[in-house]
Parts: C-alpha cells; structure tokens; sequence
C-alpha cells in the first residue's frame, strides 16, 4: 500500500487524508482478490503501512463499514464482508437535498424501469402472487382518484413480482421521491390526469398481467403512465 | 437531538455510536429540512448535545461526507451540500465482493432498463448523436465477433441518448459486472450466441433508432440481448 497513487485523478489539496486512506484501501482489496470472511490487516498495521494516525484509519474504515463492506467480527477483528448495495443511495434518497437534476433522473429512471419489467413479470407471474394482486386491485375498482398508498400498494407488488430484490428497493426508494419531483417540477396535476380518455386503470393492468402478453402489458403500462410520459422532452 | 430514538428497529446491541450518530444527524437534518448551503452545529456542539466523544461525531460525519451530503467549506465550516446520488454504488461495485443474490439482480436490471429505454431514445435522438452512434456501428459492420470495448461503445452511447446522467452512470457501473455474471453464473456460451438464427446487430439497432419505432426498437433490444433473456426463469 502506498500513500501516492489515489483512485480518483483529483488535485490532492482537494482529498482529505481519510478519502485518500478510503479510497486506497478499497483498491488494496480489489487488487488482492479480498472476499467475503477474509480478515483484514489490523488499525495498527495499516496505519503504520501508510505513515497515518490510527485516527485517520479508524474513520475509513467506518465508511467501509457503513456501506456493509466490511464488518468487526468477535475474535476475529475486522474482516471483508458482503456490501449493501443500495446502502448509499438510501441515505442520500432526500428529496430537499438532492440537486434538481437528480430529482429528475430519479423520475425518469421510475419510468424507464416500470417499462422493462414486462419480461420480468410475465416469466415469473404465479398464482399465489396473482392472487394477492386480484385483491389489491378489486380493492381500488370504482374508486375515481387514488391515494399515494393506492399507488404504492400496486406498484410495489409488480416490482416484488419481478423477483428481483435489489429492483423492488431500488424502486421503493424512488416511488416517494417521484411523486414530489412531478409536483414540483411539471406543472401538471389532477385535472391533466382526468383529460386522459379511456385511462388504463389498474385493474386492466391486472387482467393483461394475467392473459395477455409481455408487449400489450407494455403499451397499456405506457398509457397508464401517459400523463408522466407526456413530459419527457429534451433536457 | 437525542440518543434514544434511533431510526432502524435494531437491538441498540449491534448498531456502534458511529452508526447511531451517523442516523440521528441524517434525521436531523431532513426533519429541520436543512438544504444545501445551510450550516451544520460545529462538531463540538454536536457531541456535547448528544453526549457523546468529538472522535464519534467525526466518524459520523466522516461517513456522511463521503455520501457528499455535507462538506467542509473555508470559514464556514461543515455545510449541507448536494449528495452524490450513486457514490455508495460506485464504491462497491466489485464482483468479488457482492452476494451472488446482488450479482444475479444487477444482471437483471441491466436487462430492464435496457428494455425501458426505447421512449427516451427516440423523443431525444438528434443528428450529432445519431451521427455518433452510425460511425460507431460502422466500425463494428461487419466483425463476427465483438470485443467487451465494442459493446461498451455501442450500448453506453445509446445510455447517454437517454439525456438523463443518472442513469448513464448507472448502466456503465452495471455492465463491466454485467459480463462478470454472465460467464460466471449462466452456463452459456460463445456458441449459444452463435446460434441464434438471423441476430440483430448494433448496426440494426441504429436503422431502427434512425427511421423505426420504440416498439420496434425495442422488439429489436429483446431479439439482440436474447441470449441473456433466455436465462430469465424462475429464482
């Protein structure tokens, strides 16, 4: 391990020693083919390697420890563990903090993900969890406006629906930030929504999701999320 | 500010002060709606208040910088800042560390968005990237077999025809474990992709891009990553 060769091609002023030792670790395990169970050198010994305080140590390796890269096993000390992956980005997942442009990628990539999912759900649909979706869905027949909770409620069993458990958080992560990026940044509300003739309700998502095919789930997908569709311009 | 309501339900056993800390500030900070540019208390008002070391409170904060959720500015001292949406991806995105389970997602949701991406394409496409994406396809025109570069050009030029930043950076952390899980998990091979009666090349996928539709761009997507798709059963 060497203090002078950083991840990032930054002006070192503008690094701090603990991004240095952070980022220099993480190559040190790539590099070295570390694993999960594998035990890492001790605070000491790195901090002697590297010529920095154990201080400086210490608080690198607790942002490895916050993102599940490594963990303080008992007898054993420190060791590789199996990271979180979406550990970061559910903590920063704050709509007052991210930039106006994330918000917006953030409601984009909502739409790009619910329009790939068709495969998914079609391959892996079973009785049990069509079931479930026949009652959430029989649930909100009739209603004429549904709540952020309706919403969700539908949504967030397709996502489950795709079997993939990164996709269903990932996507519950950014189901709360998407109803706040539209209302605050298109200026489009509830009467735009009620211009759409013959919307596609939930329930006739079901029915397709059901008998149809993966391409006209997609289409009645895309209309049922037409009025977000209609703001998709040049940035 | 106080110790004892941490915001996950887990025995106060296995969560460290670091990891408490690092909770109470991030609910602080959304629940008084801090934005960027706002100043953070000092750290040693912070552990004063929640009685606990200044080391603990820098780790803490330490952590959050990472995320880029707060910085240190000169004579201001630590200031909210505009978080860095994937940092926490991007930092553990090495094969030999994640679960096998968060592989097999990630190859999935490559897959996804791959699929979803049609109406972005063709409500944004313009002549210079169009122009771009022809000279690229040009090149491949012709090769029986491409190089993991070739797909890298191909496939991360149409993620930048999405305008959205977010998620181009996300599909290019994706697709180097991409092909990592492919030769690892999923036994097939060279030969499999080889035959697949009439595939659809890169150079396809531009003419339709060029004077086609999303459904028929998308038809397309399917048909080229076929092989991978081929492998979606129940998990």
């Amino acid at each position: 391990m060497s203090l002078s060769r950083p991840n990032e091609l930054e002006p070192l002023e503008s690094l701090s020693m603990t991004d240095r030792v952070e980022n220099i670790l993480r190559e040190y395990f790539a590099d070295n083919g570390f694993k999960p169970g594998d035990q890492l050198p001790n605070e000491i010994e790195i901090s002697q390697k590297l010529n920095v305080s154990r201080n400086v140590v210490r608080e690198a390796l607790s942002r490895l420890r916050m993102l599940g890269m490594v963990e303080a096993r008992p007898r054993r000390g420190m060791t590789m563990a199996q990271p979180d992956l979406l550990a970061g980005i559910e903590k920063v997942m704050n709509p007052f903090i991210l930039s106006q442009d994330n918000l917006k990628d953030i409601f984009e990539m909502r739409l790009i993900l619910e329009m790939g999912i068709a495969e998914f759900l079609f391959a892996r649909k079973n009785k049990k969890d069509l079931d479930a979706l026949e009652e959430i869905v029989n649930k909100q027949k009739g209603l004429t406006t549904l709540t952020k909770e309706d919403e969700v409620a539908f949504h967030g069993k397709l996502y489950e629906m795709t079997g993939n458990e990164t996709f269903t958080r990932f996507q519950s992560l950014l189901l709360p930030v998407f109803d706040h990026v539209f209302k605050s940044y298109y200026q489009v509300g509830e009467k735009d929504k009620q211009k759409i003739k013959d919307p596609v309700s939930h329930f006739d998502l079901f029915m397709i999701l059901k008998k149809g095919t993966p391409e006209e789930f997609r289409k009645a997908m895309h209309k049922h999320l037409g009025v977000y569709y209609d703001t998709i311009n040049k940035r």
